[in-house]
């Protein structure tokens, strides 16, 4: 294979990864912008959000369509072919995490209340900053080619559903106190569970960015909270 | 090429297909299991539904690694590259079938009440027996490479998410009614939430069954129901 073979290669790998990494940028700005919108009730923030989700689902058939390429004309084997399947995983991973996203940008219409004054709000803030956080973490830990960054991703995750747990039985009472919030509690129900699964795509990605760094699975059964949360590996 | 690797190559698209076929019979199997340990309140069934969702994430592994190796060897083109995609991304698709029906059994658990005698049973029974139908129907169109089964998938859809959005509404008012019922209710509200998805999934597939057999995208927009229910396009 001559030097400019493996340099046309390489130059291939390197825009696949590019390709997932604006995706896991694109991601962040979608759930952030789907939790801000609401927690301050902005209808044009979150029908902005539910359009700009399209562009995750772009990229995503790009980074589909490169990775049949580059896999029908190098046959990549070991690293190469690692880097390769976790970019395709990850990508997948991420536009589900845009679907999600747009859900809730969904829900703050659906809802069109005074959240900002409710209960609820503070609990749904502090579970999203912990989402949003575990979701940078990792792509980051993707970028950089940190396995130990990962691995830490996915022992926070415990963390994210415990809150879950928390905000659920937390909302369960506000409906019980107040039938008339029922409605909104609903919605708001879903919001967490989105938040709680973004959680869930922040470990598997996390998962092959250490197997695609250290060519081995992070093998260890994760311990879950599967309460009333029932959040054990739904989307694993 | 010799009429042998062209046999070779036949057998191995046959092989991953066979897998696909494999994964929707088990993911049809899951969800019928979920749903009736659900209705009859039956945990023992709710827990053998939970363990058996991981022998479809290792059929998935298996195709994507069937995938990979097939278009490393064979460069596929035309109808040969489409087949190996829509393999893929059906396998996607009903390995979140999986963790759907997956979920639903762990409401069974957490659930543990008279779901039996109550009202939303019938609501619930109706909603799922629909998306089974779904499901089933896009399957057998996938092995019979029928594109018409598809679009009438596709278009039945619409059906799902209006005994969604209905059902949503009837859970919202028995939790008003009877605040008592409040816990049961949410997570019968996650159930039917579920069986949505599982229909949209149903409806990817038929998507991909129809590029598979025809080259050509079933384009026009969905026309998708999105008043409470929130129910477009969230898992497309």
């Amino acid at each position: 294979m001559t030097e400019h073979t493996v340099t046309a290669y390489d130059e291939e790998l390197r825009a696949l990864a590019g390709r997932v990494a604006e995706m896991g940028g694109l991601a962040e700005t979608l759930v952030n912008d789907a939790v801000t919108a609401l927690l301050t009730q902005d209808l044009d923030r979150a029908h902005r959000t539910i359009l700009a989700d399209s562009r995750l689902d772009e990229l995503q058939q790009d980074v589909e369509m490169r990775l049949i390429r580059v896999i029908a004309r190098r046959q990549p084997m070991g690293q190469d072919l690692r880097e390769i399947m976790a970019a395709g995983r990850i990508a997948n991973d991420l536009e589900r995490v845009g679907d999600l996203a747009k859900n809730i940008a969904k829900r703050v219409i659906a809802i069109d209340g005074d959240f900002n004054a409710s209960k609820a709000a503070f609990g749904v803030e502090h579970m999203a900053e912990l989402a949003m956080a575990q979701l940078k973490a990792v792509i980051d830990s993707y970028t950089g080619h940190d396995a130990e960054a990962a691995r830490s991703v996915r022992e926070r995750d415990d963390e994210v559903d415990a809150l879950y747990t928390s905000l659920f039985r937390e909302l369960l009472t506000y409906m019980m106190e107040d039938p008339r919030k029922i409605t909104q509690c609903a919605h708001l129900l879903f919001c967490a569970k989105n938040l709680e699964r973004i959680g869930d795509h922040a470990t598997n990605i996390a998962e092959n960015v250490y197997f695609m760094v250290t060519g081995e699975q992070l093998l260890e059964e994760r311990r879950k909270i599967d309460e009333t949360g029932v959040t054990d590996q739904e989307n694993a």
